[in-house]
């Protein structure tokens, strides 16, 4: 019996020796990953998909060496709930990035934002830590800026950017501006050590952002590390920006001027992984976090070409998202793929590129794209778009059905606030929130992308369409467990008054007296 | 005296003797010209183009071999005036191709027109006999279909195809179906023997040109003649049509089948110059003839794009227009032009590819294209929006000035007949017809493709602009003579009644007693 234990402890050694020498030397180096995600930038911003003037010639070229996909969405049509969804795999009525204070309200993370993100929720970097990935966040974070919600605190391992968006300068009185930080600490704040010139509209971020995400590069390359880069940059969110060589060259004034730099920047990364010989080892995904601001254009804001309206509403064009995807060696040059696909797939995509499985004990909203992108599969699956926890819109394969349809209040639009200018679609970009939940709006987005014809409630096609619909829906609805809201609490005493690493600054401002209250989501 | 007179008659006939060997050897052959020109095909409906189905990969494909101009325009936002205007490289206005009934009206041919084409002007193949090219229109011809408007009376040497659009079918009482020609005669009527289904959309007519094409070409090189072909299809306008083979395979619906019908032809008719081993000899250019029917969308009607309403308006949607120039060995591969270009540069340009200038005795408005195509040259050149003889807008550089504004009437627009569904732009999209001829609207186009954003009145920019724009204007005023308008008397007893070749077939229809009467042009 002893020499048999014995035998059989041997045994076990050794298959646990051959599992860790396999695993180490036998099995490929899981690739690399590199999402490159633009802030309100358009689905028709790219040369690839429209934009008359072309000027995105890495961009196009990306596409035509990878996979296009001209039906991909973001999970939301604000940034916030969008990157939450993105780093999560899960839509934000689940990962809780929205808010319950009234119906169908966006919301997301500026200065006084209480919550962020949950730690119960299990994010990319987090999980590819199990494969031995090195990850790091260049730019906008926007899951919360509070101490507990720190990008270092949820998997990555470094960090350069901001936790809010760029906007200001503000006095550092009522608003302190917002910190830029590296890694733990902040290293110095927007419009003081990391100008703007909003005359001008000149400044160097992008420069920055993009060198940090070379020299990372460099350093994983050189460790021999697969690494997990995450490159959130925020030049073509208003107020938009470029560096000096960029600005005034743009056929399209100040936002075309971060679009060329944002354009010239990927071409570099590209190159990188190219001149270091670790292109094929490299999966890199470009997309935006929702659609063009056009209440900000023309000249801060981009285009979402033929697509209705834009960012804060769920049309086509607050939603709807250039992307592309590279992968030399793997995804074959030049394809077009009319698959469905949303920001969340890149969570799940990316887990299976590191060999992992997304979490089981939730649901997980993300679709693992390698067999699309790989062989050219196609999997129907819905998108689902919120504002808050109220489901606005579904689309099943070209169908899209709008069971609540709202722009903004008639109080917004009439200060000239308009979501949608220059269009105007009865009884569809209304100003008033319309419930269709009976009777969905149908569209069919191949005839009809700019949602300016719905189907006849009394036609065929209507009748079969709702059918599918009202089942997606429910099953939807059956297995919703929504996540406890993070966006309704706001407080000026939270806000970026004394990050860490402020007092090796001497820029520590002092917080007023905390006074919670409900934030106020206009729209 | 004599001796010295031979001995100069002698010499004289050696010099003729070897300016014809020249001409005949030494001079190299000029290329073929192959102008494919679509029928309110819009500037959205190329995939290169940023429609998102992404359905065109021949004429994708044949831009990424050539030059794709994203800023080409037609020189009328209707068929006739437009096709009037490519074939004699002048504008509407100065080849008559418009209507003084009323006020900034769009008029064409139908059947019931009196005018067409007047003896006076020199249509392109007239032209390109001088360089010995043989010439065939395939498809529309649209400049008039009485007797001394026959195509075969204008410089082509063979003709397939229709004189008037394909509306019908028609009770042959009323109206007669509208004729199909072969050269001189007529070999049939549409809906009789060339049928055109409209409750299924079927037609075999896309596969008819097509042959025609490609039997022109193949007779053509072997005689080793210089070739024009003017292809000139009407498949994408409505009623739109498909063969079998494409019907119910777009994403788009049946527009998209004639989308995607086309675009294959192109294909075959490329090919065919590449397998002929002519493809370096022959110069082809893709364009259409007006924007894309949006009153016809979306089951009849194309995209525009990002651009602003469609055909009938001066609006970009109306006029500026997929365009493509192939000509591989000559045109580097895979440019994108800024040249602001107009259907009448074709004119110009083919002159110039047969060795030939443009007629010396009039204004001619297109221009020479090649130091474009061939060196990327780009020439300051305005383009001019006409209705009728009314000066809507006129574009310099990247600014456009509406000096009228107007889409068509408030009671035309509660009729349901929308040429900008779902778009509207407050004091620019107007049905009423504004006046803005002192205080133009002006757009900069490549920060706001969709004219929704005026640029205001007392910047510095707006009057830098007004001030080139007034002085444009006033040139283009000055040398401006309108010619004799063709499209101003309607006839019944013009109609295509009794075409030649009629008794041939037992087809000849009695025409009524001729009462001529202006023209209604309601928008």
């Amino acid at each position: 019996m002893a020499a048999v234990a014995a035998a059989t402890r041997g045994w076990r050694l050794l298959v646990l020796l051959c599992t860790a020498v396999l695993a180490t030397a036998g099995a490929p180096q899981p690739p690399n990953i590199v999402l490159l995600l633009m802030d309100d930038m358009g689905w028709g911003d790219l040369g690839v998909y429209g934009e008359p003037s072309k000027e995105t010639p890495n961009l196009d070229q990306m596409a035509s060496e990878g996979m296009l996909f001209p039906s991909f969405y973001s999970a939301n049509p604000l940034c916030s709930p969008s990157r939450a969804a993105l780093l999560t795999g899960r839509l934000p009525i689940r990962n809780g990035f929205y808010t319950t204070n009234a119906h169908a309200r966006n919301a997301y993370t500026p200065q006084e934002i209480v919550g962020g993100i949950p730690d119960s929720e299990h994010l990319l970097p987090e999980l590819l830590q199990k494969a031995g990935y090195t990850s790091k966040i260049v730019g906008k974070w926007h899951l919360g800026h509070r101490p507990q919600f720190h990008p270092l605190k949820h998997g990555f391992d470094e960090w350069f950017g901001s936790p809010n968006c760029h906007f200001g300068p503000y006095d550092n009185r009522a608003k302190p501006n917002i910190p830029v930080y590296r890694d733990w600490e902040m290293v110095g704040r927007f419009y003081e050590e990391f100008p703007i010139n909003l005359k001008t509209g000149e400044a160097n971020l992008t420069q920055i952002y993009l060198q940090e995400a070379l020299d990372f590069i460099k350093r994983q390359q050189m460790k021999q590390h697969p690494f997990f880069l995450y490159w959130a940059i925020d030049a073509t969110h208003a107020p938009v920006y470029a560096s000096r060589p960029f600005l005034g060259t743009s056929q399209r004034g100040r936002y075309g001027d971060a679009v060329r730099e944002v354009d010239d920047s990927v071409g570099k990364i590209l190159s990188l992984l190219r001149n270091l010989g670790i292109a094929e080892n490299s999966f890199v995904f470009f997309t935006s976090d929702n659609g063009a601001a056009l209440v900000s254009a023309p000249k801060q804001g981009g285009s979402n070409g033929p697509f209705l309206c834009g960012k804060q509403t769920t049309f086509e064009g607050g939603m709807r998202e250039p992307a592309i995807a590279w992968w030399p060696g793997h995804i074959a040059a030049g394809q077009v793929s009319h698959q469905l696909g949303s920001i969340m797939d890149l969570f799940t995509t990316s887990l299976s590129l590191a060999g992992l499985k997304p979490p089981s004990d939730r649901v997980i909203d993300g679709l693992d794209l390698l067999p699309t992108l790989l062989q050219g599969q196609l999997t129907d699956r819905p998108i689902f778009y919120y504002r808050g926890n109220t489901l606005m819109a579904v689309t099943l394969g070209q169908y899209k059905a709008h069971f609540w349809t709202w722009t903004n209040s008639w109080r917004e639009f009439k200060q000239g606030i308009d979501f949608c200018p220059g269009q105007n679609v009865s009884g569809v970009t209304t100003h008033t929130q319309e419930e269709h939940t009976e009777l969905p709006l149908i569209f069919h987005l191949g005839r009809d992308p700019g949602e300016r014809f719905p189907i006849s409630f009394v036609s065929a096609e209507y009748q079969d369409v709702l059918s599918r619909t009202t089942w997606i829906v429910q099953q939807h609805r059956k297995a919703l467990v929504p996540g406890q809201p993070q966006l309704n609490v706001c407080n000026q005493a939270v806000m970026n008054w004394a990050p860490p690493g402020c007092e090796k600054l001497g820029k520590c401002l002092t917080p007023p007296e905390s006074t919670p209250t409900k934030c106020l989501w206009p729209h």
